[in-house]
């Protein structure tokens, strides 16, 4: 076994952010749970998807309201400079979402990496966007993603920084196999995301347990098969009405659950992690170099909706 | 949500096979099995991985020796073709794994799917070949598959049969996310695979605990991400002494775990699976042709083990 290589991490989950919170007072919370972050030694903080706001693709609007009200015009801004000012003064780096107006007017639910120095080091926008475009009348809510996004252009980023390699992704992308392996291909130790689950399933009458089930085990699952920690950040409970699972987690190479949330409110949880128990992983069950077998993956990016089954014939396997 | 859909579906789990049992007796034994799932109403019955003799790359001996005891050179053989002919009787089709020698002296870990008139309509050849290919003397014992099997030449085959679309892997497969990739591209509704794991890991002091978890957690979470029925077969127990891992599961596309084996034995679990289930993941969640995004899942076949960080400069994303 590896050499044991230590990193302090936090995960800041976040409660509720209701239509009527400003963004300074929400700044405040995210200073609020740094500090406790430092306290506890910790050298890193995940918070959530589009942290800054409500979850507003709950709601219809146009596309110039939601830019209006929700979307970031520049990173930091004046609002969001405190916690760049905090972070930078305690050493400390840190992930954050929030929803991207860009200078030519494209819109991205977008989240960054700042490292200790304050300095952006990466920036990735979301690529796989749940939900849809059009107005869903009967629907008790809206998931307008598909309408208020344009699919991200920036890939799955891993950078150096903080003695790791570190890649991202944001809340649905973790269903999705193929963005654990777009990390894990580039050398990524460590897998940071923040995402906004609601509760409910407004597409079909989906049992609510599932929704932490499916969001738990996708993690697990997906820390075990890349060698990788997982850090997790929700925004959870009642925004305006509208609950959010919590279930906020870091999550080791082995698939076991190192820390995870026990409120639906703002939380520090905390875990010193050992990267090299990810190095352990992939020397042995997952030494990709010496198992994968890419001949036989042709059809992941050959297609993107399923098809057909390719035609076989045992007889000519004799 | 879709119309229900139902298929009986059977796995049958294997107690040990020693090193003196004959291919007769593990037969009587697998036809045993055979007719309580007949009994419980399934159609189709899945047979481990490796199922008429003991997990033989745990020692260490020549290919020849390997293939004059283990290997079977045609398929059904005498001692074969009662399971076959009870399965044509009963109208039922199943899944078998064994050691393959073929025409040409090849040896492959292989599994076959045989229909309910008893014909073979596919062949899978082992694809993610787990252990090592030298005499590891120190090891409690060996795990030779990469010295007594080459990498399979099948691809991953998906066949319609029993009113189903159905993959094949076999054991190590199942902690590859690309082998059910591979599988849900071509429109598969349940996979179906045999295993034998070792509960010790000789390559690294791994809590045999986490044997199982990672078993569970990466049939569970890719039954989901790909909207699949799993159904998954052990060969379990002590074997001459060498413990496996039991665990033997159904597992719907929620990645709810319909029935699991409580034994180390044989033991039949059968769940009456409703197919439209994954219907429902399909057309929201993982509905791939809406939400996969192949341009963003390139390294996955043009890198075999992982690289560098690809190049980012978070200033271009402005």
């Amino acid at each position: 076994m590896s050499q044991s290589r230590k990193l302090g991490l936090a995960v800041a989950q976040m409660g509720p952010v209701h239509l009527a919170d400003e963004r300074r007072a929400v700044v405040k919370r995210l200073v609020e749970m740094l500090k406790e972050a430092k306290a506890r030694n910790a050298k890193f903080v995940v918070y959530p998807e589009l942290a800054l706001t409500t979850f507003f693709p709950r709601y219809w609007m146009t596309e110039a309201a939601a830019v209006e009200r929700f979307f970031e015009k520049s990173m930091p801004n004046a609002d969001v400079e405190p916690l760049f000012t905090a972070a930078r003064e305690a050493g400390i780096g840190f992930y954050l979402g929030y929803a991207e107006y860009t200078r030519e007017g494209r819109c991205f639910n977008t989240a960054i990496i700042v490292d200790e120095t304050g300095k952006i080091v990466a920036k990735y926008r979301k690529t796989h966007l749940p939900g849809h475009a059009d107005h869903k009348i009967a629907a008790p809510f809206q998931h307008l993603e598909k309408k208020f996004f344009a699919v991200g252009d920036t890939g799955y980023p891993v950078i150096e920084t903080l003695g790791t390699k570190m890649g991202m992704c944001l809340c649905n992308d973790r269903r999705w196999p193929e963005t654990w392996r777009a990390m894990s291909l580039q050398g990524a130790e460590l897998g940071v995301l923040g995402y906004n689950t609601p509760s409910q399933n407004i597409h079909w009458p989906e049992p609510v347990h599932l929704r932490m089930h499916t969001h738990l085990i996708t993690l697990q699952a997906s820390a075990y098969q890349n060698a990788m920690w997982i850090a997790a950040a929700a925004k959870c409970g009642y925004e305006d009405g509208y609950h959010m699972i919590g279930g906020s987690v870091i999550v080791a190479p082995s698939g076991e659950i190192a820390a995870q949330s026990s409120t639906e409110d703002d939380e520090v949880i905390t875990a010193n992690i050992d990267l090299s128990l990810g190095d352990t992983f992939r020397e042995h069950v997952f030494n990709f170099a010496k198992h994968r077998r890419p001949e036989h993956y042709q059809l992941i990016v050959e297609r993107v909706g399923a098809g057909d089954p390719l035609p076989h014939d045992p007889d000519q396997f004799n």
